[in-house]
């Protein structure tokens, strides 16, 4: 998979891509980041990027013409890829496990964060395939969110996660949350490792786990195990 | 305010910290940052954070101790600042910008970063003060939603944004979507801002942008609308 990057703060990214899964995604070939910095891309004398709205009001907004001259320089470096080409934004679709699944199965994204009052409504309209929010909260840029989809959507690329079943167990994916874990020591400052969890009998621990893991969800993200009924239902 | 990282990838905060509003806030003293690898704090000889889960299982947990030792140690050089102690993880409450609206009340965020299979459940049962998932979606290590929180939390901060009303009128504020935006030129390969917004009629101008705006709002987010309705419902 490809992953382009257009941002006016690539040296956000650097700290984040050369660490941990997402480095080891790279040295594995299993995933190639590229960085664009827009402004390279202004036609304008003095590098602006963005400009009063129209209509008054207060913050400024994202021109249409870097961004436009910047996809164009990647899909064209990028050759045939036929790229999903995304933007951050508040009002974009929610972002889900479901959807990093799905763009899991893309051969290149193309991912365009703001950092402005607001994008104008042509990048939004003519430029983009998606547009994807990570959650009801306001950041200064779209940055963080791209970093996110990175992450997720990276770790589903087949040989990335050295552990198969890391991957499959995860929250969300089936619609449940996590029980709980422990490991050593069984005492720490009086707090105690569950017996059942040091018994050794399988078929007790696996129904402990199951059981804590309903409950949690019942009582942490009812909403969950709705969606999970739902589901099943429809199979039916 | 004062925020200190838990992580065991501290490199991969410093691009993030260092651009944009959030270095900004720290040149305005508005906000100081503070990573601490809690690596540094094992009592193992082979600095080892994690360990195998009791009751088996693929994957690792991490350890107690290490967390707990550094949490101290954070604390002690804090001073008596009452932290607000948060682990990052799927479990964990949704974050939202009331959320945000109120960690950014605290004086000192404490959060806790891991990168494993789990968290040992002392860590959260008797450590920390809250637990937060930034959305439905599976991350390699809580370190990008450490960034998010520090990043939506600063911005409200008090002289952080220049522009007053930038951080009031953001979306998600007020339960609603943001109008479209448009900025020079009127016509960019052929695509052309609204008459409306180039006619100088205020009152038009305004009418506009409120309808795009609820148009908006229910065409993608009509949950957003109805947290609005039974706000003012329970006002009444």
């Amino acid at each position: 998979m490809r992953i382009d990057f257009l941002t006016l703060f690539p040296e956000m990214f650097t700290g984040v891509l050369h660490s941990s899964m997402l480095k080891k995604a790279q040295e594995k070939n299993a995933v190639r980041y590229f960085l664009h910095n827009f402004r390279e891309y202004t036609e304008n004398k003095h590098n602006r990027v963005d400009d009063y709205p129209y209509g008054g009001g207060a913050g400024m907004v994202l021109s249409p013409q870097p961004v436009y001259d910047a996809l164009e320089a990647v899909k064209a470096a990028a050759g045939d890829t036929k790229p999903r080409i995304i933007l951050l934004c508040p009002q974009g679709e929610r972002y889900t496990q479901e959807k990093a699944r799905e763009l899991a199965e893309a051969q290149h994204l193309i991912l365009v964060c703001g950092h402005y009052e607001g994008y104008d409504e042509r990048i939004r309209e003519h430029m983009v395939t998606d547009e994807i929010s990570i959650g009801d909260f306001v950041l200064t840029g779209g940055e963080l969110g791209a970093m996110v989809i990175a992450d997720s959507v990276t770790r589903l690329l087949p040989e990335v996660l050295g552990n198969e079943e890391s991957a499959q167990k995860d929250s969300f994916e089936e619609n449940r949350l996590e029980h709980p874990h422990y490991t050593r020591p069984a005492e720490f400052r009086g707090w105690k490792v569950p017996d059942v969890l040091l018994s050794g009998h399988h078929k007790n621990i696996e129904a402990w786990r199951e059981n804590e893991s309903l409950k949690r969800t019942r009582e942490r993200r009812p909403d969950l195990l709705a969606v999970e009924a739902e589901r099943k239902n429809n199979k039916k």
